[in-house]
């Protein structure tokens, strides 16, 4: 179990990292933050979702914490730790919350100091809102979390990432390599977001929003995207995602091959198969 | 307004059928239906839906109708016209419940004799059931109603359609000639199925039902799909629905270019298009 005698540090008080702040200091303990601008630790302040916060003269809250969660984007993670990563204390257990793995957890690992762990994990509850200020409404109950070990890793900090989500009140937690992390994440993720975004990108619909019903709707919902966070995600992952945009065009363009050749039955196939796929996902929901 | 003194025969029991026998018995009509196979029709006259139905010998029911809506697909509907269309008396109105019009609705009204008005009508009310066991779960209020006249159409051809979604409880009646129909359904509804089933197509992904959260079920909810009615609905409209896809594809192409380029502000360009647009939807929601 998680010992309430060590302090939490969070690093990037954003949606996911308030939301961690709000869960660690309801089960007991001693919640610390930093952040790059002074609004959202006045506001963690405030709700008493941290009892320390700051956004220079860290130091001491670095050298104070047990456990770390940075709740940066990769690329600043990187840069922060880079510069601060030799703060931290030997036992230190640090964990993240990004959405690709491949290239960070190991360039993160090899940056910190002897004694220092970092183990990658991914809580898949991202939600439309930004920000400490709509934390409170993130749900962890439903969502997955993914721990992804590399051999850097002992024992004692996949317990780590796998407590702090039961902790936190995971539904469901599992493990997988980075690079089976970034081939699932670009698949479920990121190519429906690429999907969701040329589909509105396509073509100037305003003058169709008043007769589009569930179907289109559905497909665009998160076409409304952070667009910093998500040009993050996909240029990290972009290797992942190039690969299944490619599949996924194929597999269009056989659709519309068979709407060429007025091919009945193959498109019927077509539409057998993808039903029967996708009772699978009704049943495991 | 409609005359209830007219009676409505519904020609193919299924669904939406079924839901329009319901509504019309509601509001005070005498209904009659004719339906390829014997069961709707019992479970119709059983729950009250109907007053008389017939799977043969269904000549009276046509010489008595005043209203007549079509619930069969395009094809079936075509050829019901050319062997039966001659029996309607002078005066009928008669619509029709198909998702596709260029191509058909100019037949039948070509097919009809002189005095039988056809107007093209289209309830975007579909669900992912079927038959007439579940018109009862099927919603007007929250749905679009197009009335699609030709040049073949009268005033009276446009106000039967109008009022007859009116009475059937549609929250939003627009008009549209049968080619901007179907332009607009190609976009917000074929192209979006196109896309959901190709996603499901494109990798064997069952695995991966485990990890998905919100997006890729909103992609795919529409991907269990009922083969032969898509079948119909795609080929019927494919010369819209293939310059769709060519549109998307594109747009696809060009959002994976900026990845191959790790071009940031290009994708970041994209995704403030695509956010701007998608809240456009939200605002008329």
């Amino acid at each position: 179990m998680l010992d309430k005698s060590k302090r939490v540090l969070i690093v990037g008080l954003g949606l996911l990292g308030g939301r961690y702040a709000i869960g660690l200091t309801k089960a007991g303990f001693a919640v610390d933050a930093i952040n790059r601008s002074e609004g959202p630790i006045r506001y963690a302040l405030d709700e008493g979702y941290i009892q320390r916060g700051a956004t220079h003269d860290f130091e001491p809250l670095i050298r104070e914490a047990g456990y770390v969660v940075f709740g940066l984007y990769p690329t600043t993670l990187l840069d922060w730790v880079e510069q601060y990563g030799h703060l931290f204390r030997p036992g230190c257990l640090i964990t993240d919350v990004s959405g690709v793995k491949t290239g960070l957890v190991d360039k993160v690992q090899a940056l910190l100091p002897e004694g220092v762990e970092f183990i990658g994990s991914h809580p898949m509850a991202g939600k439309e809102v930004s920000g400490v200020q709509n934390a409170h409404m993130v749900d962890f109950a439903p969502a997955n979390f993914i721990v992804t070990p590399t051999e850097r890793n002992t024992q004692a900090g996949v317990d780590f990432a796998w407590e702090l989500a039961e902790t936190l009140g995971f539904g469901h937690i599992t493990t997988l390599t980075p690079a089976e992390h970034d081939h699932m994440i670009g698949y479920v993720s990121q190519l429906t977001h690429a999907i969701a975004v040329s589909l509105m990108c396509a073509e100037d619909n305003g003058s169709l929003a008043e007769y589009t019903g569930d179907s289109f709707r559905d497909l665009t919902r998160i076409a409304r995207i952070n667009d910093k966070m998500w040009a993050e995600l996909f240029l990290w992952n972009k290797d992942h995602l190039i690969g299944q945009i490619d599949q996924f065009t194929a597999t269009l363009n056989t659709l519309r091959q068979h709407l060429v050749e007025d091919d009945r039955d193959s498109l019927e196939a077509m539409f057998r198969l993808s039903t029967q796929r996708r009772a699978v996902f009704d049943k495991k929901q």
